[in-house]
Formats: structure tokens, C-alpha cells, sequence
């Protein structure tokens, strides 16, 4: 999987150590014309002194690697997405409030990249995705999300109720988005919360609703009965940042 | 400018008469085949009993002219988008409260869909654009907007420093988003408000934030000074809706 652009190598190289390496980056592959380029001459100097593998070609063969044009000189090569395993969510420190986002069938890849951005900008723990029928981790994925996505574990998961079992079971309340809610003002949160978003068109499948503890909606204008599953989430996300960690808190 | 889709349809079809006047839809186009689903048949009986000027092509017609093969059978020609003037906001009942929404230089057509949509959602009164360096209205905004953007005016001027002091002229607080404001949570809006979001990477121009009456910051985790603008939007607009109509209204 080859990455494009400056950002997205300067997220990887903000990162504790530890965390790039679960990343597992082949290379990271530079145009051979950087001496003509200050920044991304200090950018390999950082990838190297990273301990990371760095190579140069020709501009022609970034294009063909990334099939993207605009890349701004620079790929960075993984194996693979690095996913991370549910149980990561049974050992994170339960002395401070924990948020756990899980999509239930969000198909744009658009929407994946925002929503990781978003949650990471609220102070998530781990976004969980399904691993059929939904957005994967894509590179247009980490472009949308500003990189941001390499900063939440991104756990991926076969079966989404039973994921909310055990979530359950660690704890955690489960609040889905739903047209068919309480107002999301008026929900008062769990210190160990997991807010599950649904499909673009349908909304949460059945059986995830029905494992939900509690329903928000937002409520909207008339005639209106839905935004963006990204902007929602957002909407959702902050109002749940802020009774469990800001001013608002009782 | 062609249209495709049957959502978008549908939401043209649901507008109240005048307001389908003001779109100057020129004709809608059907594939040839709409005989074989019903659901087309419907809604070419509904757009003729609207008045509207109603034609019939080939598959291989509608794809060219709206460069869409997922076009559902549905394209909607529009002479131009309906933008509105400024002098729209003079108007508006001034018994109720009212929410305007201003876009300094947002440039991707994804976010101005998406903020349309929210906007709408949200109950805002108007949304205003920048004539230059900005998203334009086309058919993939109309899109990503799900034909929700005819549901408000949409105003487009050429100096946004100016409209922002017409807006005050007329009593409305002008309310920006910025990395170095307010926490959103702890202002208080005016009846009368305006909601200014600036570009993607660079924020609000110098001017645009100059001019405004309070900055407005949603506080985020360490290290994420951004989420994706029309994600931001979402916030800001539900958190100043809940504010001005909803329960929390003092």
C-alpha cells in the first residue's frame, strides 16, 4: 500500500517510536529532485534518522507506485494497514474516561477518513469497523483523514453485535445513532461510552440497533431527517467529549 | 448544468411551487426505458403534474450529457443555480431567531455538499459563498448535499468583508471559527447569528476574522488543532441550533 504526500509522512514521523514500527513501513520513497526541495530534504534526513528504510526514484515511477499525480515527492510504503485487536479496548486504563466509535457499514471511504480524523480530535480510544460490506483502510482513507488515522487504533472485526457483547461486557454503554431517539442533549453518558454510527442510506442494521443500550438522534429542521454520517458523528462525538471530560461535567 | 438522480428529483419535487420557479428548471430528461420501473414511471407523472417540461432519451444520451452512468434514469436541467442576494437576510421575520452561515473561501465541493445539508438540518436561514477561490455550486455539490441545498438560499458575493458588515448593519453577531477563540460550549449567541468558517488548510482570512464579534474554538485532543471542515460546521451549527430553539434556550 503506498501512502502519497508530506503530511501524511510528517504525521507517521510525529509518532512515539513504538507506534511506527506497528505500522510496519517498507520505505519510504522520495523523488530523486529533493535537493532542489528544502522541506523535503529535512524530511529525509527525519525519515532516517527514524531508523526508517529511505530510496529515491524518478517522479515518473511515484506516479505510476501511487497513481496520483499530486504527490508531493514522497510515499511511504506499508505492508499492510496496521488493525489493531479488540482486546486493546479491555486494557486501556479505566482510572479516566474511555470513548470507543464502531460504524456499522459505512461504505465512503470519504466518510471513514473524516470520522477517523474526528475521533481522534475528540479524544477517542479505538474506531471499529466492520470487515464486509464496508469502507476498508484505503489509502484515500488516510489522505482524508490527515494521517490522523495512524493516531487511534483502528480495530476490524467480523461480526459488529458480537463486538458489542464484549464491549458490554467490559463495561462499556452502547449508545447508536438512530433517527428514532432520545435527544443526544439530554443523554447523560457512561465513563466507559461507545457511540455506533450506521450505514449512509440505511442506518443501523437491526440487530445493532437492538444491542444498543440507549438511541440518540439529533433532532433536525422539518422535512430533514439525516446530515452526513461524518458530520453526525462529529456532532455526536464533541457533545460526548464534553460531558465526559469538559466544563459541562456534572 | 445537468443534474442526475432520482433523490435529487424527489427533493425538487417537494419544494413548494414558488420555490421550484426560482430553480429555472429548463427539463427533465428520462431514459427511454421507464416504462419497465414503476418507481421513474411515478415520478414523471409527478413532475408533469408540476408544470414541468418533461423529455425522454436514451441511456446513452443521459450519460453523456451528465457524464454519469449511475444517473438512475433521472437527469434535471437547470439554466444556472438559483443563487440568492444578500438582501434576502434584510427580510427575514425577525420575531423568530435566524442563523446564517458563511463560507470564507472553502474550496472543496464535498464540504460545501455537506454544509448545505447540515446547514438546511439545522434550521440556518441562508448560506453565503465567495464569488472567487471557492467551491461553486455544480452537480456533484447539489449531490453531496442530496438535493437538500434547494432547500435554503444560497448567496454569493464577491467581498465577504463587506456582507459580514451589511449582516451587522442589519443586527446579526458574527461568530468565527478559529483555532484561538472561545470555547463554542461557553458563548452565548445573539437571536440574530452568523456562523463564518474559514478555508481547509489556511482558516479565515485575516480580514474575515477581524471583522468578526467573538472566535469560536472546539477545543481538541493534544496535538489535532482541526477536524474536516464541514465536521466542524456540524458542531458549531447544532451546538448554536440547541442554543437559540432548543432546550437549553435560558
Amino acid at each position: 500500500m503506498y501512502l502519497h504526500g508530506r503530511n501524511v509522512l510528517k504525521e507517521v514521523l510525529a509518532l512515539p517510536r513504538a507506534s511506527i514500527k506497528t505500522i510496519k513501513i517498507r520505505r519510504v520513497l522520495f523523488t530523486d529532485q529533493q535537493n532542489v526541495d528544502p522541506e523535503l530534504k529535512t524530511l529525509m534526513h527525519q525519515t532516517k534518522s527514524k531508523g526508517l528504510r529511505v530510496e529515491t526514484a524518478s517522479q515518473r515511477v511515484l506516479i505510476n507506485l501511487s497513481r496520483e499525480k499530486k504527490n508531493q515527492g514522497v510515499l511511504v510504503e506499508l505492508r499492510e494497514f496496521p488493525y489493531a485487536e479488540l482486546n486493546l479496548i479491555s486494557n486501556l486504563p479505566s482510572d479516566r474516561p474511555s470513548i470507543v466509535v464502531m460504524l456499522d457499514s459505512v461504505q465512503d471511504p470519504h466518510n471513514l477518513g473524516a470520522i477517523a480524523r474526528t475521533s481522534v480530535a475528540a479524544g477517542a480510544d479505538a474506531l471499529v469497523i466492520t470487515s464486509r460490506a464496508s469502507a476498508q483502510v484505503t489509502p484515500a482513507v488516510v489522505k482524508v483523514s490527515s494521517g490522523l488515522i495512524f493516531r487511534i487504533p483502528v480495530i476490524r472485526v467480523v461480526n459488529l453485535v458480537r463486538a458489542m457483547e464484549t464491549l458490554k461486557d467490559w463495561g462499556y454503554w452502547i449508545y447508536g445513532s438512530s433517527t428514532q431517539g432520545e435527544h443526544y442533549i439530554r443523554v447523560p453518558y457512561a465513563e466507559r461510552s461507545a457511540l455506533v454510527m450506521g450505514n449512509e442510506s440505511e442506518g443501523l442494521r437491526r440487530l445493532v440497533r437492538e444491542k444498543c443500550d440507549a438511541l440518540l438522534t439529533i433532532p433536525m429542521a422539518d422535512g430533514v431527517d439525516s446530515i452526513n454520517v461524518s458530520a453526525a458523528t462529529a456532532v455526536l462525538l464533541f457533545n460526548l467529549r464534553e460531558k465526559l471530560t469538559g466544563d459541562d461535567r456534572p
